[in-house]
């Protein structure tokens, strides 16, 4: 039995968020103005301490124990020739963040984070969404929980990814679910060339097409066109609301994985920040429909979380200054002229 | 003496320069190519692995010793009201970073780079450049010197920043004089209000027409405009070419420092990297003038070489990637279908 019975008991989960805690947000901003630089000079940096404190529930804020959740399943529309990649290339990546040897594992290292990786039935893909729903009530619901309860609640910040052949397939579909406009959301993934592309929107437009009575339900609309890593980082992403624990988010496949929880109630993903802008083309849309405003743009576009590991590195640096810097009294640096 | 004995000398040197190294930088992007994801998809973290081997002159490159270089100097155009704090922080913001309490100070920590602070004959401010030019051929040299001999012959990247009350003043104007436009790359500074800011662009229409005969040439302009922190900047970034060590500069004043050799010789910067966009205003005028791109791009404006030290982060975690990760045929993952 999963943690959550139903879709309805999913939604009902989902509909009951706690707020955060703008008093440690405001108490986080007072001292940054306190400190010697000019006020808000460190810009989006401050910005972050300040919404750390707010979802921590705490100033300052602490980023002792950052944990990068990547979540890997295989997709049953890569039939459909969408993927530059065979899907074998899924386990076997998760063969080689065990093995430390991917990207992750680096600036997870370089980050101070702790990796975990969660294989979600990679032997048994989801099935191919434009013959059929990618996943049953029951399957979907298993992927949320397992991405729910694998949240620790001794995390301080969680950075969310994932791995998958074929899985920016399943976002696009889903992010046109959500946001109108079919294919529009669909980009090159690993590099699929023109050919592929065009299959890739064909099978997009043929699962809009084939499931188009159930997907006005975000959720329905995840089980409907997959995968399981989307919507196990759904459930992480929830749980971390429930636990007080800002997130990380990571490129156009985790974007469009939180993305139905804002569907069902505009401010579920207040606790979230996007890490980067990836270069998967549908991020940016994807992005702007969210209001979300990435830390960085450099181009990546290769999951695993390793955007938002990146931008982890920021988070650092920004709450480093805040509790590290003196106040314009204790250096008796001479503040602002009146 | 100071090593340049002329502007002369000094346009010599730089118009003397190494190139780097193409096949260091092929190495790189080679490995980088046969590494575990897509090519291409870590963006400019790839680019910025290749560019550190193409002009440390390795593969692969190495970023054991990271030197931040700040200098500070005092400028005689804050007589002009341009500026919204008064002169003396700029020797209270040395004492400050002297002590540890400053945002480069934590930046220094988390990028595990070394800070090295000059303070300018702080007690000498520079000439106010409305009424004469801010420094005479001596005293510019002697700065351009002063950064010039401070580079390191170990340090395997270097981070440019400055401290100086009124320096976006005279960033501005130097701008100005390299690049037509007068008063357009006048911003706010630390915050100075609507009549401050009046007074600056006051200030430096009047200084671009006193100097208007010797702005013409790059070196003399950077004497006539000041300050000693800007012309040691560019003495730094001059050095750095010559041993071979690449270079992050910071926001807007850095880049007006280095501006200068650009003007002299096209590929006078391609050893260095724009760290980040600044938030004053005329930084994104100048990096469109220079052609450069900015890694990061986080509404910061502190200076102290704050921006590019945050990058820093991003080239040692490109660089992790880089060395730590295994190759499709190390991890036995299946390459791309061809």
């Amino acid at each position: 039995m999963s943690r959550f019975a139903s879709f309805d008991a999913l939604r009902a989960a989902c509909l009951d968020l706690p707020a955060g805690h703008a008093d440690m947000a405001a108490k986080a901003s007072d001292r940054e103005g306190r400190l010697t630089k000019p006020p808000g000079s460190l810009g989006r940096l401050e910005e972050t301490v300040a919404w750390l404190s707010h979802w921590q529930g705490r100033n300052p804020p602490v980023l002792d124990r950052i944990e990068i959740m990547v979540f890997a399943g295989n997709h049953g529309v890569t039939a459909q020739g969408v993927s530059a990649y065979p899907s074998e290339v899924t386990a076997q990546m998760v063969a080689n963040f065990a093995g430390g040897g991917a990207a992750i594992n680096q600036l997870a290292r370089c980050a101070g984070a702790e990796l975990r990786v969660v294989a979600l039935s990679l032997e048994q893909p989801t099935a191919d969404f434009t013959q059929s729903p990618a996943m049953t009530e029951a399957e979907f619901l298993e992927a949320v929980a397992a991405g729910y309860d694998d949240v620790s609640d001794t995390a301080d910040l969680i950075v969310l990814g994932e791995m998958g052949i074929g899985n920016t397939t399943a976002a696009a579909a889903l992010s046109g679910a959500l946001f109108r406009g079919g294919a529009r959301f669909a980009g090159t993934g690993t590099g699929v060339d023109d050919a592929g592309l065009a299959r890739k929107r064909a099978a997009i437009e043929a699962g809009l097409a084939r499931h188009k009575h159930t997907l006005a339900d975000p959720l329905r609309a995840v089980a409907a066109l997959g995968g399981r890593e989307l919507a196990a980082i759904l459930g992480a992403c929830l749980a971390a609301r429930h636990k007080s624990i800002p997130v990380l988010i990571d490129g156009f496949v985790s974007t469009a994985a939180v993305a139905p929880l804002k569907a069902l109630r505009a401010d579920a993903l207040d606790h979230t920040l996007a890490g980067h802008m990836s270069a998967e083309a549908g991020h940016r849309l994807l992005l702007q429909e969210l209001g979300l405003k990435p830390l960085l743009d450099l181009g990546m576009r290769l999951g695993e979380g390793s955007g938002a590991a990146v931008a982890a590195l920021l988070l650092r640096a920004a709450l480093a200054c805040h509790t590290g810097m003196a106040t314009f009294e204790e250096a008796q640096v001479s503040d602002k002229e009146k």
